[in-house]
């Protein structure tokens, strides 16, 4: 199958999806020590935490911001500069993640349910040619719906 | 390690990233199939192209609109009550794509980049707490930085 080389800004769909992917661990980090943070009772009425409330407040504040640059990394940077423990912890985290992470899952979900909304998608388009055809009288428009299925 | 189940809304991070890719796998196929219309010489001055110029331009224009939706689906659907032969081809296409993505090269990638991009941020940020160090005169704001580090 040729995939045109400019079809994604020039990347293969695989380094697209790795792109995307890091993005997530990224962010799966920060839900993370963010669940961490806030601790077992999570955050009390006032809005302290148990544990260390300025992580929290960093983390909870820089999340307001979207994670832009590849894979998060300049989302990352930026909190970097703003709490270097946490951006720490969260590259820690993220890296662990790695390991946890169940890619096999990922590609069996993605390829069988693209089967299933494949053959979803046609039934359903099958169907509406069909009552199209039973409610209009012979000889209508609905002929070509028809020739297409 | 502990995934807040609320983190990606209500969705596993592997489910998120199925999606996400379903979603690719389904922009890929619009690709390669705008491709293929084009045909080797790709789209005349006059915009007219060799082989189905039909199928062309209604993928042209459905590719102005973004593809909302799980993996692309709502688009697909909305391109199929266009262009029901189109629609079926690329939801062939897709299929048939899910054979060749390489899923063994995305997580190799999205692993090895995420180790390199922690060492790249924890790099740049003990040089410039170095820098600052250097610059400014001891007992000053610094110190704190190098605490972190």
């Amino acid at each position: 199958m040729f995939i045109p080389s400019d079809s994604l800004g020039g990347l293969s769909p695989e380094r697209k999806a790795a792109v995307a992917m890091r993005g997530l661990f990224t962010f799966v980090a920060a839900r993370v020590v963010l669940a961490q943070l806030q601790g077992p009772a999570g955050p009390t009425p006032t809005g302290h935490t148990s544990y260390n409330q300025q992580q929290y407040l960093d983390l909870v504040e820089s999340l307001d911001t979207p994670m832009k640059g590849e894979g998060g990394d300049e989302w990352l940077s930026a909190l970097m500069r703003k709490n270097h423990a946490l951006a720490l912890r969260l590259m820690e985290v993220r890296e662990a993640y790695l390991e946890e992470f169940e890619w096999a899952k990922v590609a069996e979900m993605a390829s069988r349910e693209t089967r299933e909304s494949n053959t979803r998608l046609m039934r359903a388009s099958a169907m509406a040619s069909l009552n199209a055809t039973a409610a209009e009288p012979q000889g209508s428009g609905a002929s070509r719906s028809m020739d297409d299925a």
